[in-house]
């Protein structure tokens, strides 16, 4: 169960990410042809460096995991993940102070033309830190009693399509999911409002990087479970790259239609991925099952 | 075969990026030592963003295959790799469309310019899409009907000069391969046309990353004949590292001497790996033919 | 020993690079809460392009290693070390000269502020190559003669405190080491002398990452010592990542309160995965050991 939490957080960061902030780009840049469509670079340069140092939670439990250079085996690397995903929430916490209370200056510019479409828009700023705490704590409480029921019906699913479970988790459970999302990112993106657009995708992405993912892992911990933010080497190493090709696309504030492209393309070959990749946490543990190892 | 096709194929991308790039800069900022020297900022930055996807689809074979979590052991990197490479095509014949027809006004600047050196200049914008797809479909038929031809010559420079076929086909032949473009990449740079530099350099690696390389495994899916994308974990560990390092030194739109002699000497550094490094095939098949494995 | 001095050396480029910088930007940032501080972006961009070249020169040796396509098994990563190390002090030499020399305009802006303050900063610009270099040396023969002691203290503090020896060499030596540092980099920051801190905290991880490695690799040569600049997978992983997120976090040229606690928090995370990191080499000693490996 654990496992399916882990990939449709994964699949959900990675959809946001090169999905909906690519179709947006795309969407937009085919509408408004005639220029490049600008956005706050500022508010995307700090939502790429919680990407980033999100990557650098997750990267540490893979690798150590990788290279056997943990004190103990298996429990050094839960303990690690504990300690990362408290200072992560730490960070999440420290930044939506930082957004919406000492730096509103920076984000005037924007907020001018949100304000009327506040009521449309989940992600807007005017939403108060503790009513987004509250909102994504029932969300994940939500996806937390749904996931039992999701383990078995992606089984099913599995076998029924005969695809490999991580690809459902990862790739379908996530498109399906962040519909919505998707629909008004796009949407805001053809008006020209690309900095909503990018609240929606890269905003989401942040969440589930820097709240969801160490949000579940502090929930399984109180719960008793040992859910860890080691993703495997190959899921991480998805997300690493990810990161950086949307950090780069982000650097310059500036969108067209080819960038949206690029990003879609990229998403088809990070979909393909994971459709030829078995999950190896089953791999594991037939080897550790082996005698004299 | 195969082998020494993806070599010199990396090792022209790798050389174009830090030897004819560096020497360029390096060139360029000893003629011009007063100010900075400046180039089109975008459309390095095109380039960067197409190079780093390539990498994304290198990454993924080399990751899957080395960690182990293929569906099918050996044919899903193969499957996943021919997927890769028409979405890379597809993405390249997007950019030649970007570049040329509907994006004209943001390469106007540096055209103006361009326009009296279109002669001397095979990567000038002035060269239409069919005529840049043509001409490198004959180039790469010629190098597929060279490379038998090849692959015996290098084995025997191999043995006569007792070096690792790696270093051969990694950095001499791309040297030699290299010789015209670098030199014109320098001539451009020390009469201040660094944007022209740049088309050469950083254009060639691009197009052989994004058509060049994915190209090869699609004539040779026709030819039935199992190329793939995995350029092995240090391969594509190289080419990782090295993207990054010329994105960062493209990012600012300046060059100068100094970041010249930096590129030259991580040329140095690349070289000298390859040259302690032996292509892990042999490795691998030798580890296959044991039994118990 | 060899391995004490390596593991010194890292924990002070990262200690420099996250939780001096970190320190500086964060306590900044709380003095100055008005605006977003400035620093010159073409100095940090420098620093980062040569802390990149010396993960670059890092990486190759340990990827070799790790993949298992060295040419000859341990003598390869050791000659390939030394050659790099060559590189990599010729870049650091080519860097001070460009630095003092031919690009003095383009400091000439943080210089004014920093003539009345050159006493205060063994930093300041105005000091000269050789005395740099004659500075450095003697920095270094005396990390030479005091690591034989510095080895026995770390080897009893670990088993009086219970903690492994890489979290002494890699943590705590270099947080007390830097001592100095660390205060005056938190000085000039909020005395709104920036350029000054990034001096101190990036100047100093550059001046380690391309001069003090290796140098301390060439001084072991020339005592006919194996020290290589393989620092194993984890550590250099850490350091990629590290040098990654602090080059996005310099490249925009301005600092604010909450970068600042971000490249602090990151510095936990850092440090927690070297409290459960065993070193790898006992490890690798004991599988060399067993028989039929």
């Amino acid at each position: 169960m654990i496992r399916v939490v882990q990939q449709s957080l994964l699949g959900s960061i990675l959809s946001n990410m090169l999905l909906v902030l690519g179709c947006a780009f795309f969407g937009g840049g085919l509408v408004i042809m005639k220029r490049e469509q600008v956005f706050n670079k500022a508010a995307a340069g700090v939502n790429s460096g919680l990407l980033l140092m999100a990557v650098m939670g997750l990267l540490f439990p893979a690798v150590l995991h990788a290279t056997n250079t943990e004190l103990h085996f298996g429990k050094s690397e839960l303990a690690l993940s504990r300690f990362s995903s408290c200072i992560m929430l730490l960070a999440y916490g420290a930044y939506l102070y930082f957004q919406l209370k000492s730096q509103k200056t920076l984000y005037d510019m924007g907020e001018d033309d949100n304000e009327r479409n506040s009521d449309d828009d989940d992600e807007a700023p005017e939403m108060s830190m503790w009513e987004a705490i509250i909102w994504l704590s029932i969300l994940t409480i939500w996806i937390a009693v749904l996931s039992e029921y999701l383990v078995e019906a992606i089984e099913g699913a599995s076998k029924a399509l005969k695809l490999p479970m991580a690809f459902i988790s990862v790739i379908l459970l996530p498109i399906v999911g962040n519909a919505a999302e998707h629909a008004s990112a796009i949407m805001f993106a053809m008006k020209d409002k690309l900095d909503i657009s990018l609240g929606v995708a890269i905003g989401s992405s942040t969440q589930i990087a820097m709240f969801g993912i160490p949000f579940c892992v502090v929930i399984a911990w109180i719960m008793g479970r040992p859910m860890d933010l080691n993703f495997q080497l190959f899921e991480t190493a998805t997300l690493f790259i990810t990161v950086l090709v949307v950090a780069f696309m982000l650097q310059e504030g500036t969108s067209n239609y080819f960038k949206g492209l690029m990003l879609v393309l990229c998403y088809l070959i990070v979909s393909a991925s994971f459709f030829v990749h078995v999950d190896p946490t089953d791999i594991e543990q037939n080897i550790h099952h082996e005698p004299g190892h």
